[in-house]
């Protein structure tokens, strides 16, 4: 990487289903030159996540996708390396979306000042930053999870997954997370903690999920958008409550889902179990942020908050890695180191 | 009706989907004799609800069913004729759990006593009664329409679709109606004076639909349970919220429902539109009947509270009538006259 050349990728196709490397492109340019009351940010962490995809088009969504020739956005750590902007000194280390790329130019409204000695850096992508705040939110602000309770996390050795699982032992919770394969559930048992981790592909997945959850289950954390629900309805406790803070599934799909529809089942819970079942919208709930940091950034000092990493290093080999997420082959915040 | 009989409806078979007549029997027996402190009830009318159809078993339910040859339990309005009960004095009219039967004894605990000049005795297990409770209820506590949004009501034109119509019309919400054939949409705008109403089996509903929501869907009170939602998804609100008060589409299935399994598509809405869908248990709620009471009886006096009947006179018919309500030909409350 010279100096004066800023590698950045962008969208060069859009995939139909699981992205796939040669969807983007590694293209050079020169250095951004920062206004008047702007910075210059050298990217030294990019945060990879579902929602990269999801602005790549094609993804069942109905957020906007970025076109072809793009730069790929997303949330990066970075350090000021020249800064007209007074709030921001060179040298600083600064949370942003500055997109996947060396350098980038910020007028400072999507910047926040972090402290490198307070948490690893790349804690502040992972469960001090974005993905810590999506499982925060809706396991605080959109349903309520009662200490003693059995809250399941589905994909739980997802990045997103992780966090809430972490954030419900945190608080107490008997913790379940579903995830795909041996090496997954031994991850969430052994590294992280969980009171129980059980193998979705596994034969006698419905067996084993029974034995997890002896007392039902109170509250879901739901990251995977479908598969697993019929799993966990014979287990919902009366008035169990789903927070929906992602659709894996959905977000590759291509072709419609093979019936029966479930639709009408899941109505039908609603009713007689009285479930609660709710969105929500991350940049709604920004201003919950110190209050993220006040509970979970000493809980992380203390090393009461486990969390794991896929961390991809250099810029160029983003493209290549960034489809394994959609394998299911990646465990916890999937991270590019690129400076 | 001797004096000295009493007639009751048992439940002579399981029904299979749909009641039929076949599925009852009238039986006679002597009067039930009042114990201490109890009362003697004579029945003059009787609530005919979906939920009979539940007790009767094989509901896609997980609500007890009745045995065979139980008698059909279900709410009423009686006359006290003799009573051991300090609260309740013979010729006081009662609203209770009395059942499918000329006579009962009760003990009070589920009776409540009601003022015959108030409002029509009927409105008293409508708008006044379960029903209403229900609609309030979804209205009320479970999601929170604000004035001037839009209200889509399924099964509109049933006991508690019309209640729920006439609570958001009081409530200055802009309420449109979905229900099933022109004699239910014209009862809705022309009786019920709704904003709008859709027959969804016209064929081009979904047009109709849209142009009946050219603001979009704030809030859902669902009766049906399922066929409608993809009709209704492209015009949700952003943190559209469903309350879902029945799924009368459920009660008699039978079958799976085809492919393709709409699930996913309802959990990646949830997600990306920041939808609340709730259920409810109307008995959680008992203790806010005195709140709809002071809402709505007022407003029934003062002539803005509308509704609509089904009634069948003699308890010997409700056999027969009562599976109309699953053949889509019932409109509004319906109840039998008995005494």
């Amino acid at each position: 990487m010279s100096a004066q050349v800023n590698r950045r990728i962008v969208l060069a196709a859009r995939p139909h289903g699981d992205p796939k490397e040669s969807d983007f492109a590694v293209v050079e340019g020169p250095l951004p030159v920062p206004g008047r009351g702007q910075a210059l940010l050298r990217n030294i962490l990019v945060s990879l996540d579902p929602y990269n995809r999801i602005i790549m088009g094609n993804a069942n969504s109905d957020q906007p996708a970025i076109g072809i020739g793009d730069p790929m956005f997303g949330f990066t750590i970075a350090v000021v390396e020249e800064s007209d902007h007074p709030a921001f000194a060179v040298g600083d280390h600064v949370a942003g979306m500055s997109g996947w790329q060396d350098y980038a130019v910020s007028d400072g409204t999507d910047l926040r000042k972090i402290d490198p000695d307070a948490a690893p850096l790349s804690a502040n992508l992972g469960v001090l930053g974005m993905t810590g705040l999506t499982a925060w939110v809706g396991l605080t602000k959109i349903i309520e999870p009662k200490p003693g309770g059995t809250l399941v996390v589905t994909a739980a050795a997802g990045a997103v997954g992780t966090a809430a699982a972490q954030i419900g032992k945190l608080r107490g919770l008997r913790v379940v997370g579903i995830a795909g394969g041996s090496g997954k559930t031994r991850h969430l048992l052994e590294d992280l903690g969980l009171d129980a981790a059980v193998d979705h592909r596994a034969p006698d997945f419905a067996r084993r999920l029974a034995a997890a959850v002896p007392d039902g289950i109170d509250t879901v954390y739901e990251n995977v958008g479908a598969s697993m629900f019929e799993a966990l309805l014979p287990h919902l406790n009366l008035k169990a409550q789903f927070a929906v803070g992602g659709v894996m599934s959905q977000i590759t799909r291509t072709e419609a889902f093979e019936g029966p529809d479930r639709l009408p089942d899941l109505l039908s819970a609603v009713m007689y179990k009285d479930l609660t079942i709710r969105g929500f919208s991350v940049p709604d709930h920004f201003d919950s942020y110190p209050d993220l940091l006040a509970e979970l950034a000493p809980a992380l000092a203390r090393g009461e908050l486990r969390y794991a990493e896929h961390v991809v290093e250099g810029l160029e080999n983003i493209p290549a890695a960034f489809p394994e997420m959609f394998q299911g082959r990646v465990m916890g915040k999937m991270i590019a180191r690129i400076g």
